[in-house]
């Protein structure tokens, strides 16, 4: 018997956690934070030092309590990528755990740049492990690490596997087969797990469950990205790119493009320096050696006043700022808070699209109201997502071919999609494919 | 002084016509169907036999009446492409005009296919002319062909030159430099057009002024064919395609995937026949050397035969029905009407939009119901526009610098968006935009 | 244990069926029609004769081998309230139970009605109980009828009374303390029967639970109505409302504005005819007095002449036709297929919503466009539902406080919303609230 | 010739002005503020002394220089009723014109209220006529001021009448049949200024222009309140009400019900104070008999401890803040910063809808979402507008018979409806009826 506490994620998006627990063996699959809830504690604490009980309260970090009486048995703490609401609680609550971090080198230089940033440090040890390899955690317990795409680098699929079975835990994935970084996903590992009928439980993400559609490579957003930045005339105008920070294949094709446009490039803003330094450090990208990196503000400044005197055409600036936050450095730009005016006509493209959270949309609301009034032109939806569809979500299950299956990275309004497609795919509720909450258990047998 | 008269498509999307007149002479641009009041009459009209009086009744042709005292001065009658709401009313009313009919090769190949499909003969000349070819139609006006990119081939922006200015007519458009057939527009002549100051008038469509992008290169619709037909696996699986059957750079996309997939490919439909033919008879394709093209549904059954006896899955299958259309052959595979069932997991793609009426809306979600119910794959959305969004408009308008504009293609809600781009440039309503309405007239100076 | 089977209604909306057996017996909530496949259905019969296998293959009526095996024990059989959706599948299926059929004199009546246009007969007794009233089954299972408000008359909640407790079925109700026609809900024994702590089981409809609102009473519909039918001026003009012809209450509201407006009324349609009579039969209204029904198609023929003659401004039109179905009495109209003309500014009032779904959507968006090509006044959506929303929910479950929760009459995506309500006031998912589908059983201890 | 500039309000929703020139006399109409901008502009001037220079440059304020060279004949400013974005812009920009203001004595009272609140005077003389009064202005223009309802006491039609012919301006309004407070709409004089055509121009709200219906009367906002308030269980709960301040009608039916609940009426926040007491002093409620009204915080403050000590289920709170604004009461409540609890299930009810813009979406999303967080119930959406529809406009239309139309309160995507209907009604867009932005002039002749 395999059990199951899905302690974080399956009541809303975010702060995705999942414990696996067989025998006296605890792994625990992600420590995320839900990211909305994190910055709202954060607005409240201008000092910015927060601690794990005020997150807690304000719904920003899984609830352990929910897994107390396994604690003393978590061995490992696996983060799948680097985004935040997969490893972002790992700060405020690993240490409550005798047990080491398992994650990607990518992963593992983003969690030590985001401690550095807090001035804080771990008593766990962070042990790095690559995509495709394995990793013997005791006796029972072998964990392998699966490549998988998704939008940011060496995200993976993490298998679980026991003497009674494996738990494939593919949150989140993608299936592109034109990465633009990076190998496409280890398409024979998964179909070969399936015919061994090693899987004895898949968690996966759910999130576009009710699309019918495979998500879109990588590929594309970098075609639509090229016809937007060299199919449409520049000269003397200021082109400001936004992405997210994260997104190291898209910061990529930016940075091809900008080249191309025989632009100088310089990326402005505090997480687009950690991101790229961390891809960096891996040897994942060489941003360095083409592109001007600015994450503090008076790096910004400085850079920005020499764009004025230099000739604004002859950069292109790649900024934070896409969801209209507003301390971001698109959002500072626009206010006048820099000192670098837009003019009418000068470009902005939002490599993005709005994450539909009521607070976004607003933000975006008025960011792009006041670009208008600029007369500035706006770029939007430049982007495809990092998250399979429903077709995908197809193809997963029948290359592993899942005795069970859980769905995750949602409530009930996304799972239950992906429930509907499992019953169409033979499964049943309640005996094969579980509808879970934050804070539930389950037995597989 | 160029008078102008806004005969259709001013006041709902559909049926376009504008004419130019210069001293005593007209040319009429465009000559359109409404489609959906097109099919609504015919529907009502079983053998298919309707005269233009019933049309005009049912608003689905132009209302002639509103140039009825230019009618002996009309001397050409140009439809800038080979859409219905663009060609589509030549057939009930050119007649009734002593004038040529001047278009590209293509458009005169489907407006022969479209008399010939309904038996009927017309007293108007035919004369074609090539992309970014020149005619003088008299001592006073020269009409100019200029090649555009749209998502049917030779499609062309028509300038009416006259010795007091020219009259640019823009409808449809839209700038791909990334074309997957033919040339790119031909900017060069666009911008000497505005540098001289040539242009009195410009008339141009407006149907996605509100969106704040450049509209994406069929390229990109390619990359997200090649992403669907060649990155899901379809062994064993029937694999249907729909897609607009005017849309002959979409055709070649599936036609070159269909090949890698090394499956023979058939067009099944009549419209899907008639355009093919038409793009072959002018050189741009030669689909017919690699498809079996089946136009009449005595073909298509046979087809469908021997495709059930050779294999299903040697096969792809690209049909009409994209809309959900109740006698497409998409529509008819499903509901069993040509004895060619689909099992679960076939792939159907659907590489356009819904085009948004309500009809079309229930037509595709009935289909797509049906097709869930058979537990079909499928594959949406898998399309660009042909049409321009507002940072193409602002490029034009800055290519060609009219004097004046007139936006086009939609009633107030379309173009009251390209007004409003037009103020941010400058113009002044009521002066130098001019907002116009079905049957308007207005002197331009 | 009480034994459930939630037959139909569960994983969609329409074609409600449960069933719960207590050791031998077995009662038979409702057994409705799904009506969009039942319509759908009809239409590729024309001769209008359709047999329940082929309702069955449509997925139009509930699938009775979910109970195959609990065949023998069924008793009775019980919609609560006369809606197609909950009796509708009686006259295809009821035959296969040795069981009486048990409701309220008004469905009994439409029932009656129902099987009379059939041309059908059942074996099965029709027995009536009043609201209120109590049947005791057999020794051990006591029927109760419990009065509650909903949109159309004499509809009951019913409590299936057990020695091991009780099982209250509420799908489908409203809690309108201001009814038009009948008595308020009868609070007093739901708080009764929660303090007794007699309910091991709530079944309730959950269609509107997203909705944060109480849903506001049918006299707010009718003071609606009365704004339009009495404030806006109607001289020399016809006068037309369309309503649910189920929905009494709304009718003697449009009645009473008729009256009071000085016009003589009609009602046109068969639908209008069946209730209205079946209303008059049980003492609910008594419209013949003040209306001339015309339920066939030659006496709405005649009436339309008549009005014609004597002034179309004397009458007040009551038609079939709401949801825009174009074979009902206003499509007709407007459509000329019974030769009354609309004119400029006549009035069309719809008194109900648009049910949304897509041929519902298309169908009445056709029929608008053609009332605006005529230059008609329309006025939409006077109306309120007749079904419970989230506060009411709320009231029900503090009411009667069940052990259980098992939500109805829909999909995840409605029933989940209760759910979510639920686990508000303390209930657990899989413990004490149940999701529950099509066919699935539960035990209940 | 009368001359007609369409200040402001045309190009936006929000500040209303229009400026009426006959000969050598101008009138203006509204002098209103765009109050999303006004906050906006507020929120960055802490110190909350903002000069009008500032608001101009935010756009708060309607843009004067469009009438500079008539600023010397202005005689008269006359808002129609006590909106901000109606009257607002006074106390910035009346004293530059030698004119007094002339409104209803409502309306002076708000006004009065406002300049003391800024501590600011104006030289302009305040003078009050009543509903259906007329004011004759000099020898050549006579003021007339004609009932009509809206959702805040003594709202009027404005006529100026000249030798000329009147202009009849109607922004804002409602017809309502059966208002709460106040008298019906003075139909008997509108169609007296139809029968003897004399309105040369009408000028009317086209806010609610698309919709197809008349806009429910006030009194069934009553009926929905009655049915919440009195029809929901609300023993030993808190009861919260919010809703626009200046709604005094609306007012008016909470303290009705409230009455009827035995429960002891607060208002708490500073407008609702202002509001009151305006209406109060002319005579139009007397709330200070039943209600404690509670402006300044410290009152607030003062009030809650009280209700905290004698039972919070005694009281019915009525606040600020149903847009989620979060300095207003409500917010502050919720958020612990007037250190009064909310507990599971007491109940907060919105009477008003979330007006449409990005920023108020946001607030009350973010608001209802600690509400839930709370558990506590709430009742949304119990409102009904005070906008005229479609269905109302043609009424007017009809009323008035006026020679030309020009339709304010919005952009073209507002106005551009009801010159739909306006065409629909035999005028012709460009000759007598007018699409207009702000700034723009025309001449009625």
């Amino acid at each position: 018997m395999i059990e199951i506490c899905t302690v974080g994620g399956y009541s809303e998006v975010g702060k995705n956690m999942t414990a696996v627990k067989y025998k006296d063996d605890v792994v625990v699959l992600d420590m995320g934070l839900q990211v909305d809830k994190y910055i709202g504690a954060k607005d409240e604490n201008e000092d910015d030092i927060i601690d794990a009980n005020e997150l807690l309260g304000q719904g920003a970090i899984p609830e352990e309590y929910f897994i107390k009486n396994w604690k003393k048995y978590v061995k490992a703490i696996i983060p799948t990528h680097a985004h935040l609401d997969h490893l972002g609680a790992i700060p405020y609550i690993a240490a409550n755990y005798d047990a080491d971090i398992l994650c990607t080198p990518f992963s593992s230089e983003v969690l030590k740049a985001i401690l550095k940033d807090r001035k804080a440090d771990l008593p766990n040890k962070i042990m790095t492990l690559t995509t495709n390899a394995v990793y013997q955690l005791n006796k029972d317990i072998k964990i392998e690490f699966i490549n998988t795409t998704h939008s940011t680098p060496q995200t993976v699929m993490v298998a679980v596997h026991t003497p009674e079975g494996s738990v494939l835990y593919c949150n989140d994935f993608k299936f592109d087969n034109f990465p633009v970084i990076g190998e496409k996903p280890n398409f024979k590992r998964l179909r070969e797990l399936g015919k061994k009928k090693k899987v004895k439980l898949l968690i996966l993400d759910s999130l576009y469950s009710h699309l019918a559609r495979k998500t879109p490579s990588e590929s594309i957003a970098r075609e639509m990205l090229r016809d937007v930045m060299l199919g449409v005339p520049s000269k003397n105008k200021t082109v400001i790119v936004t992405t997210f920070a994260s997104h190291i294949a898209r910061l990529k094709s930016i940075v091809d493009f900008g080249t191309k446009m025989n632009r100088k490039i310089v990326f402005l803003g505090r997480s687009l320096a950690k991101y790229s330094y961390a891809a960096e450090a891996c040897g994942i990208v060489k941003f360095s050696k083409s592109v001007e990196i600015c994450g503090f503000s008076s790096q910004v400044k400085k850079i920005l006043r020499k764009i004025e005197k230099q000739g604004r055409d002859k950069y292109l600036l790649v900024v934070t700022g896409h969801q209209g936050e507003p301390n971001a450095v698109l959002s500072k730009i626009v206010d006048g808070r820099l000192k670098f005016r837009l003019f009418p006509e000068d470009h902005v493209i939002f490599s993005c699209t709005t994450i539909p959270n009521a607070l976004n949309i607003a933000n975006r609301d008025i960011l792009e109201n006041k670009l208008k009034a600029l007369k500035v032109r706006i770029f939007k939806d430049i982007h495809m997502s990092g998250h399979a569809s429903r077709e995908d979500h197809r193809d997963l299950i029948h290359m592993v071919n899942p005795e069970h299956i859980i769905p995750a990275h949602g409530d009930i309004s996304k799972t239950s999609n992906l429930i509907d497609l499992a019953q169409e795919l033979g499964y049943e509720l309640g005996k094969t494919v579980h509808l879970m909450q934050d804070g539930q258990r389950i037995d597989i047998r």
